[in-house]
């Protein structure tokens, strides 16, 4: 079977799936979860033997220490994949659920019912966790899943395939309901993101470059953030201890992640004051500072240059500019932001408003760390990804996002006049 | 200017124009479109006299009745451009609602704020009033527009174009909010579909052909329906009475619509009774009936062909079919329908519930006529269009389909544990 003809065979069974999945009662859907949890830690010895395969695999092949360990399922995170299970397993369901309905003057009772998208595809990279996460959400949304993982994982997401099809069958819903698909052939990504007429939506999880090329190609819809550019504006207003305990939390929290502040924004008539505070204590977590001409006469940097607006740097780096005024902060970030989170400092509360309209970003804050920015964090109980579009979900994406509604109407013999 | 540079123009005006349409106040909204109905309402003579140029031209261009039909501004057509203006100022302005502000156990307060799409391209056939219904419709939801008119009504939609104009700046509202394209060379739709950077959806109204070649070639979001092949199942358990009133409304109310019935599914269990009742109420329509053969043992009618269960005839014809049970109705409507809107007619509790849940349609209906399917019948206000994708806006499209959210999140100092 050519890889055209075997990815056409699983997004078929995926189409067919899917109308079981959508109908499936929540008890078979939480069964299947905790069937796979259980296997997941019955398995705990062949699953790290397959997942030793793969990194042995990627030591010869000469994998970064970071991609290998991303690659590795210690003890520890086959303990979160299984309590993720029970998690999604413990979240109400959102299929089914209906709302509004209320009386038109015609007599007709019109609402909303929640549905699922259909098929959904994820591709990834090389965390293998991210198969039992996907799956999960996908699972209980009602939707059926084509899953896409790197090559560099095949062994581990094969194995932990078999988990969740056991899991499946024990639960009396289709196999096919949660596919990953057994070819590491690059071909089969390029089908996967053309076949609309078997599925319904692609979500993207790893690199820019990935994401990029996903985005260009696609022929099906893509839930999807490039950059996450994420700003601080300390405002004129602002309370400088919330202002410096924010600003410090948003950079140095964590570095490799999206919502991690890369750009601090700070109002011109307080620069003199909590720029030299908040230099030491970047200082503290050896943070290079990059900044404009304003912030260079203030504190000790490296000037900034152009592209460093742009860049999500994922690094112990900050870029500085000082602003003349709120404006101009929301014209920066609205030009050279990435629409992920934006967060305003202030006591002002005319400006916080006005900053909350006016940036047009998936996420807008006052007085918070931009590092909130999570499905968990918002309480949407999980989180698929970060959608930086505005068609459809927006935001951290949890069960909700991977749903669409139809309306839904009660008559009593009602025919149009 | 060539054609590309032309739109490259009109798309960069119209994003600098959707950001302070993003944040136009509800009163300055309001006064431009009262202001537009009000220029309406003084410049009719002038309007109809360029309505006239297009009627000319297309007379002599051999447009068929029906499209000189639609292409005319008659007096009442001008009275419902007005009265639709006022009715979209009397809405409910959607943009910066914040709903569902809850806290977290981190002490942050998280909800979200709805906002507009940003900038939306409406491209539309021979009906000059799609001009007013569109722009006033994305007006109000804060969007910026771009509008592509077909050729035929060029003088017309100029006409308007320069009343909207006029509103908007009386309003105090950048003339670029609402755009009219001026130019006729087809090629201006391929530049519009495919500037992602300055286009965030695009809306098309017109025939099957129109929309087909739009979904085809855009790199922007469409929301958008093909057909409608809208089914009415009348199952063993129907009310007679109720199931006749319906599938006679669902046909002959209006043939040429897309919440109109092209196919009726009967239970075998009382298509004896039902159907020889039926074709008599159609007759009197002069409905031709096209059936399967059971259909055929039971009353006259010409065969109906494989292909007849996919038609959208548009016309006084029905497809008729009598299926065992409503499993077989419910694969025969996700097989062959379109997802726009399907009917149940029954009395059983259980089976309504069932139907409702299976199939997979922007409308699901119990004991109603399918003509419901209208965003005013609904209750939206509005419509701009009926959506039969998943993803964003589902079913009849009002304000709210032609907006997204953002989350919100208020904080006092917090930061990420």
């Amino acid at each position: 079977m050519s890889i055209a003809e075997y990815m056409k065979k699983v997004g078929q069974q995926a189409r067919v799936a899917s109308a079981t999945a959508a109908r499936a009662t929540t008890l078979k859907k939480n069964n299947a979860l905790l069937y796979t949890a259980e296997l997941l830690d019955q398995n705990r010895i062949t699953l790290t033997s397959e997942n030793n395969r793969d990194l042995e695999r990627g030591q010869a092949n000469g994998l970064t220490d970071a991609m290998l360990d991303r690659l590795t399922l210690t003890p520890k995170r086959i303990d979160s994949m299984i309590e993720g299970l029970h998690q999604v397993a413990a979240l109400a369901d959102p299929i089914g659920t209906i709302s509004g309905m209320s009386y038109r003057p015609s007599g007709i009772q019109v609402g909303k019912m929640t549905v699922p998208l259909g098929v959904i595809g994820i591709i990834y990279e090389s965390r293998p966790n991210v198969t039992i996460e996907a799956a999960s959400l996908c699972l209980k949304s009602g939707n059926a899943t084509i899953l896409r993982g790197g090559s560099e994982a095949i062994h581990s997401n094969q194995a932990l395939a078999s988990y969740i099809r056991q899991g499946l069958i024990k639960a009396e819903l289709s196999e096919h309901v949660i596919q990953v698909v057994e070819t590491t052939d690059r071909e089969a990504v390029g089908h996967l993101i053309t076949m609309p007429e078997y599925v319904d939506v692609i979500v993207p999880r790893g690199g820019k470059g990935l994401i990029e090329r996903i985005s260009r190609d696609a022929r099906v819809p893509v839930i999807k953030h490039l950059d996450g550019i994420c700003h601080t504006y300390i405002d004129a207003a602002a309370d400088m201890d919330k202002a410096i305990r924010i600003a410090v939390n948003a950079k140095t929290q964590r570095y490799g992640v999206c919502n991690t502040m890369e750009t601090l924004l700070v109002h011109e008539a307080i620069a003199r004051t909590v720029l030299p505070a908040l230099a030491d204590k970047y200082a503290q977590f050896d943070v290079e500072l990059r900044g404009c001409d304003k912030t260079a006469e203030i504190i000790q940097c490296k000037a900034a240059q152009e592209e460093d607006w742009s860049t999500e740097y994922l690094a112990p780096i900050l870029s500085i500019r000082v602003v003349e005024d709120m404006e101009q902060a929301i014209e920066h970030i609205n030009h050279y932001g990435s629409h992920h989170t934006d967060v305003i400092v202030t006591e002002n509360y005319t400006l916080a408003r006005e900053f909350l309209a006016a940036v047009d970003s998936s996420s807008v804050m006052v007085n918070a760390s931009s590092r909130f920015a999570d499905g968990f964090e918002y309480g949407l109980g999980a989180e698929i990804g970060i959608s930086t579009d505005k068609i459809h979900a927006r935001g951290p994406v949890g069960l909700e996002g991977l749903t669409s509604q139809k309306f839904i109407v009660f008559g009593d013999g009602h025919i149009r006049q």
